[in-house]
């Protein structure tokens, strides 16, 4: 049985729109890049969001912002936290929710003189979206140890401008002792894909982040006038990635929870009358499980040795990159399916196919996410949308789950 | 039985050699666009060539150049023609062949001193590739009727420079008296394609220039993140193009003599973690006979239906030019393969599926073309071969296939 505090969806509405307003598009979104002017402003309306709600405020070595209200006991923290950085003509929602949320959390807090045993912090990571500077998540994965200072302080954006400079101008270079150290973490975000929307469900529980795998794939043919070959005699490279881009498909639905994508293609000499040479395209494959990612490239190896052998059109894998499987706090999971419960919401299991910074900071305590539907499944962009009713439904898990986890002193 | 004469090969062999040195290029090729400063030194070659055989050299209003050798009958000629204009880093043989062979065959009848009762005229077509001014067969088309004057002289280059203005620069603007007015037309080319090779037959005949049609295909579908989209919510616009091109192969397959292929595609947004929402994509049909060539683009048309119907991809087709099958004159198809069982040569049938001048010139007159075989199928590149025993042994066809067609006046 659920306690009967509930979060105030007038004000989060009303902190999401203005927070929106800052590097507001023309389209009804936001251009809000990590360390950009207007994300300093954006930071500094949220750094006085979180003084006026009591918290105390602190800025770590990478800009990380962190929001702390005390508990009984001092020790680590519950976090919740999301970033507030968008990419180009961004959605007001994807990551601004998730802090404004925790916000939203807090202020409700102290409007029914709630104190939790554990202390809670609000967390803004900087860097998330990676747009400005590559990789995403960087600054949770700095402070996960998975990438040194030095490295994040040379990233550098389009310009050649430096991470560190950015930072040091904005005003938001703090002090390494001004990390995040969370006893637990709760990530709440909105889904940015159908499923929810699809199977009437407003909020997802995730288990974890799938792993991603991209290959490179370069398939040498036969260029040749598109008359006089004939069929039997050519080495018609796009004909040969036509297989491969359906068994991609084909791989993918075979394999439950599994996705393969082919989004990039180039073709030699792209010219209407001539048989293609040359094909580059990429291959996008997603799993929750390592083991089955690794199965999803070996099919598509086998696919492609066949066509090689079929079409004698050479073909050549790179597989260039991937990030593994990120299984999420398995008491955290049952918390938050708990508060569901409690809270009469139709709820499920949801694997997130995208990063976040959840993802880095599993490595140094017990993490999980929240996602709430998405209209359309649309995010990163000005259309990107969730319902007040989602927005308010999710924050009361967020904040019925802390308490949960943070403990009240004086339960109501 | 044939009678004994046969061309000069080591002749022939200089003039192509001598030719292909105006507007070599470093690779064993020529650029020798029309009416171009190396087009005006190889006509000036030609029709000093032409003069030293004997020829009365006449230039039309377009800049069509005819040699002609006068018969006992002083009537309308047989013509062998071609073209010596070539493609940017084109090959020493599509084209030139034809009009030095030709010219061969005057040489030879030189030599023997052999007059025929019909005359016999060589000549070279202005602009058959169309490379510097499209279309293709400019010239043997507004021969034929099938373009205006005020139309081809007002075609411009890429510098906007006009043709008219180009042919006259070069001094090849001639007299509309001049033009061609052949009594029955013979071709010889390269084949431009593998199949001669292939079956190891070093001559074919050829019936007829293929129909060919082009269409461009619009798929409209859903961009959308590669992770956050199941697979049975998507709408690929690749992956349903994917589809359609193996589509395009098959569909070619199963017609006998049929061609198709994709050789133009582009993706939007072209990003690797993103599923396309739009491809735009080219298809090039082409087969001898148009209800075919039409059965063609209704099969595809069936499957685009099926494809946007099972995948909720929106195709539209768009069947934007379409050119007409040519077929060439049964009698002198006959001749040819006379010629070819006289001279103990193994041959076959072979319809053209490139355009060549002959296409127009069969509205003028009986009209036929002679290919030779081309090593790995190449041409309209620096690599363009054809031995000098096929060379040789294509001339000698068209020798003899013209004193058949032109008669001699003392049979030897």
């Amino acid at each position: 049985m659920e306690n009967r505090i509930r979060v105030n969806a007038d004000r989060l509405h009303q902190s999401l729109a203005q927070l929106g307003q800052i590097g507001a598009t023309a389209g009804g979104g936001v251009t809000r890049l990590a360390l950009s002017d207007e994300d300093r402003v954006a930071r500094d309306l949220l750094a006085g969001w979180m003084r006026d709600a009591g918290l105390a405020v602190r800025i770590d070595d990478f800009g990380n912002m962190t929001g702390r209200r005390a508990g009984t006991e001092d020790r680590a923290a519950i976090v919740a936290a999301s970033h507030i950085d968008s990419v180009r003509a961004g959605g007001l929602f994807d990551g601004a929710y998730g802090v404004l949320a925790a916000l939203e959390v807090i202020r409700t807090l102290n409007d029914q003189s709630l104190t939790t045993r554990c202390p809670i912090e609000v967390v803004n990571w900087t860097n998330e979206e990676g747009v400005r500077f590559e990789p995403a998540m960087l600054c949770s994965g700095a402070v996960a140890g998975r990438f040194d200072r030095s490295y994040v302080y040379d990233r550098t954006d389009r310009d050649g401008v430096r991470f560190e400079d950015e930072l040091r101008r904005i005003g938001y270079l703090g002090d390494a002792t001004a990390r995040p150290d969370p006893a637990a973490y709760l990530e709440l975000h909105i889904e940015q894909g159908p499923v929810l929307e699809a199977e009437g469900v407003p909020v997802g529980i995730v288990p974890g982040i799938v792993g991603i795998t991209w290959l490179d794939v370069r398939l040498t043919g036969r260029a040749d006038h598109a008359g006089p070959s004939p069929m039997p005699l050519r080495h018609d490279a796009l004909a040969a990635a036509a297989r491969l881009i359906t068994g991609v498909e084909t791989i993918a639905r075979q394999t439950k929870e599994a996705v393969g994508t082919v989004g990039r293609l180039t073709l030699e000499p792209n010219v209407i009358n001539t048989i293609p040479g040359r094909v580059t395209m990429s291959v996008d494959f997603r799993h929750p499980d390592s083991a089955t990612l690794d199965a999803l490239v070996a099919s598509f190896g086998c696919l492609a040795a066949e066509t090689w052998a079929s079409t004698g059109v050479e073909i050549a894998i790179d597989r260039f990159w991937t990030s593994d499987p990120t299984t999420f706090d398995d008491d955290l999971l049952a918390a938050i399916q708990s508060t569901c419960e409690g809270l009469d919401l139709p709820h499920r299991r949801l694997w997130s196919r995208a990063g976040h910074d959840a993802k880095y900071v599993q490595d140094l305590a017990p993490a999980a996410m929240i996602f709430v539907r998405s209209r359309d499944g649309l995010s990163h962009c000005e259309q990107e949308y969730s319902t007040p009713a989602d927005l308010e439904a999710g924050a009361n898990v967020l904040l019925q789950t802390l308490l949960r986890l943070a403990g009240t002193a004086d339960p109501s």
